[in-house]
């Protein structure tokens, strides 16, 4: 039987053997895993054994952010084959849904994701996982780098839904590591400048590196004023709500210009107040966002040609006999860590 | 000195003699006022004294939905003449604006529009307006109708904005005059059919009326259940929020389909509470209503081709010497009537 | 073993028994075909024996508009239950292709499709489908009615691509059945009104009698300017292509509005000539139609909400007896022919 | 009287005085004009007199790619001040115009448009122009990025129309100056990775130099696989053709993907061949591309947030004094001449 880091109940992980389905289906490949992300949704089901209604009532094996090699493949299989380095998008939906059917497969009720209870996740060894979500990495992408395009894919399916201009100005409100991936995304998917706010000043710091990336705390005294002489006081294209905060939902009208987009990210736990007639005065569109669909190969593509660089990102990497410390890490939410990982 | 029905203060009608810029420019014409609709907002006024940031502070003339014929066109007009029956769109931005240019003139924060303090209405047999914002009648369109395209344009912008797919499936929550004339306009505008909810059953059994639209009283006790039976559970492509009931608004999402889309028409006075989470597991876009924009045309069009019958929900008419009474009376907010019409 | 209608070679038709997989797989049902529409593809590979790269070169049964009724469902199957009304979509993508999972299926290279060379077709009693092709009718929805869904899906797609927006004026180039097909879509689908033309009087007597639709003999003296007249010179917002002819094609640019849209229906067997600056002058957008996807159930509720009634176009019913007949009558194409179809 | 580049007649340039209209009107602004870029259609009327109905009739003034200094503002101006350094656009459409209203300005019939007969264009010391069609410069751009802002935004309507989803692989066909800024566009706007083909190596070096371009010479004999291998034989998800070639322009449906688009930019003067089935079979969308509107203020924040470098594309500038020489210059048509620019 396999290792695996199992969440065995809330607040408790091990890592110990457990069974796993590991048949090779004809469309299937087998892989062997090398870098695993560790992800805030892993991170919560930990301390808090739920996330809404998905609860874990059964030991479930963690991680859903996945690079590694392919080791097998299944009959049906072209696209793939032995040896090429991957990476794995962990969502599957059942392919005779109405949602997968329309190419909208993330919001298919039924789709089966990666370390969601009851479904295991991939931090182990070896899993069994269909060819159709798992792409195949060029080779001046790194393992580090596949691993990431999970969480980067959230940063793209925002972009995608924003329907970006190009030379569109955009705001991300909140420098968490999924704020960041969507800065990212929405500058290499043609934005002109990304204005992005938080209140911690080392994530500010951080992102703040990249090239065509406005950090403002919002904590300094002119931050509003700030964000708004971004754009000389016509109000930013497109606002990306990456805080989940209800304050920061409820003033994001006011960023954003008329005939702007909103795009909601950050999932506030209860109902939040939004000011709908100002929203209409500027006949704002607003966008939600669900994980993701059909934008792994262009994440892999802006991390391969270069535009996109993920690695500074990666803070700190431990073994997979470490796992359970990398956890007890992320746990401390340190503000100048963005991403931890995994590797076999 | 002309004659028009002037707001004197909040609850003071008089129907008496006012000053009002009269001199035509080279790109204005002269229209001798045939058919006025009393809209809510009017009344509103009348029965408040103001709309939100909007407060009647000096003498105005009421009126906005209004068709006529050219009595005098100015030097540089080319598309219209004399004795041509026309409509008026009653907002004027301008043209120099960011807005203007980018097309979308009706969020243009400098737009002057009629009966909207401290600008004037047309409530008056005369108004001088520019050609670029009139718009001939074919002959098969009476007044009554050129009228109401107005508000009709109200629901051509929500199907709009709603980007309908040919054969979606929309709720339109409200069965007021806006919520009939959205309604009317997603059916024309591409819909296979609407389900329309609100707890008054007269005007559920007026706008019942039309084919392929299913009115549902929302009081009876199975009104969920039958909505959701129209989709055969999967959920409305489209739903039009008309209603501005907060309850309305954070039930939506149950009713629309995954990737579907809800229109917010409605107007609520204060922030009302969403459901953010909700919204993203289906992946929603959120669209918003302002007015209008480049959809005259397009109304007159729909209304001459015949799809479109607006006649049915001309309640009544007076003259212009009964204005205040046609005031007096939409006070009353009688459930079978939808427009009141003032003519000259 | 069925019988079955078999083209078995150029020119040459048979009803006799045939040998076919008839297995039941647990995501299909079986279908007692009720309802066959003749379609042009059928009779031209019946008149020259192919259709492009598609060449009939073993028997192949014929057909591929079809309704039914479901006589076993697999085990897998939960939307449809025995004694279902239904038709069918003829085509079925490889699941696990990237057009497929794009939510494009139609556009899939690997596609099967009824009675294209070498698949066979459905002029059988008795068939297997995917449930996920297949689709319920509602009670007032007609087995011919229900045949005539897949022609028409053509006119949705097309309707579909065209991004419709409500009160466009549409041109149809063409009056032949998938012209009709086009131009009672783009109806449905938002316009406010469709031109049609051609050189066949009777065809355009024919779509002629539904409100609405605007029909013009090109061979008028005064055609080309009757169909501008209908737009007051501005242009047609949307000119639907379905002549395949070169001329038709090459003065398409002449008769839509600056930022209108050119759907390409009609498949010219050469490449043709194109004004692309006569294109660029207006900005037009260029739109293509290849079969259709995910507009089968949308097809449906329009037919069943009565806003499209497909039932005058159903020129003849044959019985399955009587399917050479049926053929060699549709390849007189008399212009009073729109549909011809066969019947268990 | 100013002194101007005056286009006398076909193939014969003089710098000389000519009396130009310098009333400065209420929403004007004057421009102490600072750069001028040589532009293809000005070089065309030199050495041919036409460019299609376009005619030189009388002296024209030549250049339509400025930078300046404004120097006095219009009363009624209120976002420019006196010593603002801009840029300018220079079609001004009739803004009671149809296609103005709906934001499409550049597809007005009616614009005016610098140095296209019979109205002058900028190369003279100063010019007065709407401020509605001039734009601010931040201090970072120079006044030589700022006259290419013109040639530039071509290349942003090419990217704005071929609505680029992030990440998209995209094909350029021409690496001329215009093939040149499409490809900059694109890649700025959201692509990952532009491939572009010309025949000339020199251009292919130079446009090279760019991270994430890709050139690919169609003189050697495994072009068409390499174009191919780019996307793993998929198809580039937009092709934009900026030769202008009948064989390029037939051949592009060959390296599109099922479901992209073609863009087209390049003006081929008579009617080329299409090959309608092939776009069909891959349901392709096709752009086309007509100056640019509402592209401006975009196109200068991607240049001042250094997404995009357009220095290196300036050849060489010349002195007022010889601007004679400079489009003698401009005739030779160097390959690695990208933009020539006069300077006062």
């Amino acid at each position: 039987m396999p290792q695996a880091l199992v969440l065995e109940e809330k607040g408790k992980l091990a890592l110990r053997e457990i069974d796993l389905d590991t048949d090779l289906g004809p469309h299937d490949v087998r892989i062997a895993v090398h870098t695993v992300g560790v992800c805030g949704s892993d991170v919560h089901y930990y301390t808090h054994g739920k996330i809404g209604p998905f609860v874990v009532k059964e030991p479930m094996v963690l991680g859903h952010e996945a690079a590694g090699t392919v080791v097998e493949v299944g009959t049906a299989v072209s696209h793939l084959q032995k040896g090429d380095r991957i990476c794995m998008e962990p969502g599957i939906p059942d392919p005779n849904s109405r949602a997968a059917k329309l190419g909208i497969y993330n919001v298919d009720p039924a789709v089966r994701f990666w370390a969601t209870p009851p479904i295991h996740g991939c931090l182990t060894p070896e899993v069994v996982h269909p060819a159709k979500f798992t792409y195949a990495l060029p080779d001046n992408v790194t393992f580090g780098e596949g691993a990431m395009v999970e969480p980067f894919a959230i940063g793209m399916q925002a972009a995608f839904r924003a329907k970006i201009k190009p030379g569109d100005v955009a705001l991300v409100q909140g420098a968490g590591p999924i704020g960041m991936m969507v800065a990212l995304a929405a500058l290499a998917g043609g934005c002109s400048k990304v204005v992005i706010t938080d209140f911690a000043q080392p994530k500010l710091d951080l992102i703040g590196q990249y090239d065509a990336i406005v950090p403002i705390n919002l904590g300094d005294d002119n931050a509003v004023a700030r964000i708004e002489a971004e754009t000389g006081g016509w109000g930013c294209d497109l606002v990306f709500e990456c805080s989940g905060a209800a304050q920061a939902i409820l003033q994001a009208p006011q960023f954003v210009c008329p005939g702007g987009a909103i795009v909601l990210v950050g999932m506030p736990v209860e109902p939040v107040p939004m000011d709908i007639v100002s929203l209409q005065a500027k006949e704002v569109r607003l966008e939600t966002v669900f994980r993701y669909a059909n934008v792994y190969d262009r994440a892999i593509n802006l991390i391969a040609s270069g535009k996109v660089d993920l690695k500074p990102l990666i803070s700190e990497t431990f073994a997979f006999s470490d796992s359970i410390a990398a956890f007890d890490r992320a746990v401390e939410q340190r503000p100048t860590d963005v991403k931890l990982q995994i590797t076999f």
